[in-house]
């Protein structure tokens, strides 16, 4: 068990972000001392994972304040958080990240941004981790002794300060002394299954088996799962829930064969001004993705290769929603939310 | 609409095996000369999809009997038999054609084997189109105008004689003057969906959308579908249907969305003696499978790229088995089973 793995390494004056498109090939880390360096990682997918952007937004609106003290600092703010903002729309972390650090800028005196800002942004990263480690701990408890554990794209170490939500759940069963077998699904066509949740798993020595995305039907009719686990990007007042793409498809199954599906998640990632998913953003992505993939060559060498014809029009829709009468439980740092979650949800957001 | 495209053609003393390893960058032609290396092709799925096998193990055994006639060819053909039958396991059609080929070598005169088996081969050629189009003909009567269809993996041209069972369907279709609109599934491991039906709906300029295998969900929420329309690789005498992995996704998703899940094939993927699915036996192929993937390069050159740790454990299992009770109807070239399928596949069955 290695409890340190963080996608994000605070460096005083600029924020080293581990670069997840080369993993599990590479571990590179990209350097960036700006907050539009910042931004650009988030939409080029070098760090991803909704608690991971969020933490990152934060460190990098302490970058755009350190650039120098004094009258334009709130301007300069200003304008850097629209573009975080703008990165990608449908983990709502982000924003909630970004109006955090925003609102705390205001409360700081003039000559103090900038330390100000960094702190704001380390304890939104340190909450963040304690927020994993007590997801972990209630969603351990909902778990038998040899649980076997479906989960899809990665919420792991990875997506979030550095423990996860979906696998932070796995790694707390595992510390308990249970005994966790995870099955990921490659989750096409970023494959964070493959590259991310393989990896981040088989380094902690956590049992974990790869599928395709369309094996799951088949090991659901064999009996193979006692609950899916998956992360959220947003989740409504309602509790619909918004998701890696392909997110869905696995509550369907688990509906439909009576499997237990929670969604793991920082009340972060509650959107209480959202009433229920339909008005949630999907950002589409390049169709190119779809017809294509990137992987690793016998040398080590990335390579992307094409799989479709070049004309074959593709559709690419980066998360769905999964309606909130599909989902067990939502398992948060302030408890464990049921249906119904308008209820349950809201009374987890006042709790201090 | 180009109705000519076969994925085998016969030229007398040696078959030509489409490599649809290849497509859609290379239209590479393998030449096979002995029932052994048709066996290979089948093996390594230069040539895939039930009824194309079948009908290349026939094939085969008529270029086994042209080795030389004599009294050494009831063994020579048993045992080529044994090799094609053991190729691929689940599709049924490989044993039905193989079967009606041996039946047949003990009915030819001496000295006129080679020549009645290459005639009984491409009359099974000729009957899957001609049941390809009888398929079609009557899945179209099942359509609207403009109808939506999502379907997975190739059930096209590329995996019959020539036209298709579930893309027979479409072809039909859009022949009677229906706008079908299809979306293709991508398939993974193999990406049959990408790399074969959107090649060969694109050659045939009917509009088809790729998307991947766990995007499924998303467009059922949205309403996108009328219809699921796949192929078999076996049907159980009570309709489960043995399909490539991830078309048990689709029906259960189809279920939940009240959309018709539709089976297109001929009869010969009936298997009258399996009474339901749990025995049809299900290929396991090799694990580098799911961790790795083969396109082209912008060079056009072929690339095999890894996608996930090489030391991962994963499952392979190359079909699911659907259950009769997600299925609304089974098209055969003899008619639409409707449930009870036990009664209503008997009957087509029996019919001449």
């Amino acid at each position: 068990m290695n409890p340190s793995l963080s996608p994000l390494l605070w460096q005083g004056d600029r924020l080293l972000i581990l670069d997840q498109r080369k993993l599990p090939h590479q571990e590179e880390w990209l350097e960036a001392v700006t907050a539009g360096e910042v931004a650009r990682a988030i939409r080029d997918m070098v760090v991803r994972g909704a608690p991971a952007i969020g933490i990152a937004a934060a460190y990098g609106l302490a970058l755009e304040a350190s650039a120098g003290e004094g009258e334009t600092i709130p301007a300069r703010l200003q304008a850097a958080a629209a573009v975080l903002k703008a990165s990608r729309p449908t983990a709502i972390n982000l924003a909630w990240a970004v109006d955090r650090m925003m609102k705390k800028s205001e409360e700081l005196a003039p000559g103090n941004v900038a330390a100000g800002l960094a702190a704001e942004a380390a304890e939104i990263h340190e909450e963040d981790l304690r927020g994993n480690r007590e997801i972990g701990r209630l969603g351990a408890e909902l778990l038998g002794a040899a649980p076997r554990i479906l989960t899809h794209c990665n919420a792991g170490s990875l997506a979030t300060g550095g423990y996860g939500t979906a696998l932070g759940i796995v790694r707390a069963a595992e510390e308990v002394g249970k005994r966790v077998t995870v099955f990921a699904g490659e989750s096409r066509p970023y494959l964070q299954g493959s590259r991310l949740t393989a990896w981040e798993l088989d380094r902690d020595d956590i049992s974990v088996t790869l599928i395709t995305d369309g094996m799951a039907g088949y090991f659901f009719n064999q009996d193979a799962f006692d609950a899916v686990i998956v992360g959220a990007d947003r989740i409504a007042a309602n509790g619909d829930t918004a998701n890696k793409i392909g997110t869905y498809v696995l509550a369907v199954l688990a509906h439909h064969h009576g499997v237990p599906f929670y969604v793991a998640a920082p009340t972060s990632t509650v959107d209480p001004g959202m009433a229920d998913g339909k008005a949630i953003p999907i950002e589409e992505r390049p169709s190119e993705e779809v017809r294509q993939l990137t992987g690793f060559d016998a040398q080590g060498i990335s390579r992307t290769v094409q799989t479709a014809p070049a004309t074959v029009p593709t559709r690419h829709p980066a998360f769905d929603v999964t309606p909130a009468g599909l989902i067990t439980a939502i398992i948060t740092e302030r408890g464990v939310a049921r249906p119904s979650y308008s209820v349950s949800l809201a009374a987890l957001l006042e709790r201090p």
